[in-house]
């Protein structure tokens, strides 16, 4: 186990009903902008339950922040902030609407220009409003974590910025019922990649991560069918609500080593072709594992037999190769039950687009993965695998 | 599942050599009341290490907050820390010293007797000084949690009490490789039965909870004999600690109804004679699954199979009942293994206790369990089943 430091102050308010508690979780003093991205809070109610707990407080709204937040919305939302002499953002959405929450929080009480504060990557320790949130879609796990992935369309450019957890995040699994059944899906694989990330890697390394992240990912596998029957059963999402949360809080990730090689590989297959986000991953990380199965041969291994029920039949190499490749391909067979066209050619993305993240990744001199193995010959076979 | 409320602000420092980082984690402005249990520090180095991190700050020492701390030591401690007009609190030491200390940290700032804090029982929203830990012993979980059980030895009482979280708690697994094996098998014990308390309940109310509670449950169970080989092996012992903090820092009760009647009934056994609390709760918690077989019976199953791995032959009622008592039998051959004698008989208890325990909880109108069920008679039956 490696020495690790955890801290995660965010206080969650999970259940039903819970929107409410803004009445009193928000100081009566503050000034708080509002944020939110389209207008489906609006259909679903949860903009009526957050108006209506916020009647004694003195708010401003901001409308617009669109998936994958970009630098020039967060601009005009962070002006807005400063002209109504915010201090306090109250997040109200997806994680689009919190990452980019983030930066506005940071944005309101910085003078130059939000932009540099993406270039500072580590804001951690940086001034920011406090920031409070109403989750809506499970997916990201922002709303517990200090993460946020910014766009900026001029440049082109994509970072990850961390900054402040969120001060409290209310999560009402009923705000969940109405999502559109694609996003529902990109949340489960968002959620099912996130754990592998942080634990398909070199196995021994705490057995107690492993349990844990191996107890979300059969969670998440159980309860993907139950959400596709009936997405309005106030149980199954409350666990879909509550595994996505666990999934990117740093619960899992306690002194062991992590990958994100699929999610660096996903990010360029959205730059270039607009795909969304856990869409790319469902399409890449088969691949990962078919090219990494030496070097992460034992996890997936164990990864099969303890969530998938998968038993190697011998000790022999021939054994562990099976044993591999079913797992691996159970992996495929779960993104494809959520839906998903997990070949590249069936989303008429072809040779053109690996040679250019393949160059992407050599310009960048990427060395990614626990052992800095995925460079861009190695994205490239990975993509190819999966062609 | 139940509405909840999550909120753990300890930051968690783990790792080799962590005790270093001390100087940095208390502001150099402070004064500090450092508390310590008996002298075992000064022999495993850990004294050393700590004043050696401290030797540019000011700070007083406390020494002799025993087991089951008591209101009198504390006393003298919070008097000490008024003399010394101290505004940070350091507990360096296993459960006891913690627990004690969080009182200590209510009390230095507090202008009536202590003992008046015990008796709100619910501190969280009251003042105190900032408290840091150093965790010597992995048991209690109190490192990463608000809670502390204080003793009041004029009256022969002993309640629980809740106040702050410790605002940083450092773990170096390296500090167990000297505890005597007796407090490590209770150490493993203790832990065991934090998870039970909380998940050996009703099923179905959290399928991500019950994964996490039995990973921790087998992580104790596969990590147990490893320990009786060699106390110094960090990874074993790193993984203990681990598995410690987060049996009772609130993970994994997350929505989910609780138990604790076993550790009120093990109270009893060691207020009336002195058995150390681990200890208790391994003679107890077998009891406890006889007696309630039928409400807690489905979590017994589910328990035996994934922990234990006892698959229920068929569906009719003999196949469950010969489920439920394998799995109790798993969970009483697992006490023993840890060295404990665990009939009430081998440790001289007979009659007159179970009928002085009865008595209490019948005049106390005790309603114990997730189901409110365990009154006198019942934990009676519980003690008659352990004799």
């Amino acid at each position: 186990m490696n020495n690790f430091i955890f801290h995660n102050p965010t206080k969650l308010i999970f259940g039903k009903e819970t929107i409410s508690k803004l009445t009193t979780e928000i100081p009566l003093d503050k000034t708080i902008l509002v944020t939110f991205g389209g207008g489906s809070v609006k259909k679903n109610g949860v903009y009526q339950q957050v108006t209506s707990a916020l009647k004694e407080h003195t708010y401003h709204e901001f409308w617009g922040i669109e998936p994958n937040p970009s630098i020039e919305t967060l601009r005009e939302a962070i002006a807005a902030g400063k002209e109504h002499k915010c201090d306090f953002v109250l997040a109200v959405g997806g994680g689009s609407v919190i990452d980019g929450s983030k930066l506005i929080a940071a944005g309101i009480i910085y003078d130059g220009d939000a932009w540099e504060l993406i270039l500072k990557r580590d804001y951690t320790k940086g001034q920011t409003l406090p920031l409070g949130t109403v989750l809506t879609l499970p997916a990201t796990g922002s709303e517990m974590n200090s993460g946020a992935v910014i766009s900026n369309k001029a440049t082109k450019e994509k970072f990850a910025f961390y900054s402040k957890h969120p001060k409290f995040s209310i999560l009402d699994p009923q705000t969940t019922y109405t999502l559109p059944p694609f996003q529902v899906s990109c949340g489960l694989a968002d959620t099912f990649v996130h754990v592998i990330e942080q634990y398909l890697t070199t196995t021994g390394q705490s057995p107690l991560m492993d349990r844990w992240a191996e107890g979300i990912l059969q969670t998440i596998i159980e309860i993907a069918p139950q959400i596709k029957e009936n997405q309005k059963e106030y149980e199954t999402m409350a666990t879909f609500m509550l595994s996505a949360t666990m999934g990117l809080n740093g619960f899992i990730s306690m002194g062991v080593t992590q990958d994100w090689s699929t999610h660096m590989i996903g990010h360029e297959l959205t730059a270039l072709h607009g795909l969304t986000h856990a869409h790319t991953l469902a399409i890449v990380l088969p691949g990962t594992m078919w090219v990494l199965k030496e070097e992460k041969g034992d996890k997936i291994v164990q990864f099969g037999q303890r969530v998938f029920g998968i038993e190697q039949k011998g000790t022999d190499k021939d054994s562990r190769e099976e044993a591999i490749g079913t797992t691996i391909n159970k992996t495929e067979q779960f993104f494809k039950s959520l839906g998903f066209k997990i070949k590249l050619s069936e989303n008429n993305i072809g040779e053109q687009t690996i040679k250019e993240i393949e160059k992407r990744f050599n310009k960048r001199e990427f060395k990614l993965g626990e052992n800095e193995s995925v460079d861009g010959a190695v994205a490239r076979q990975i993509l190819e695998h999966v062609k």
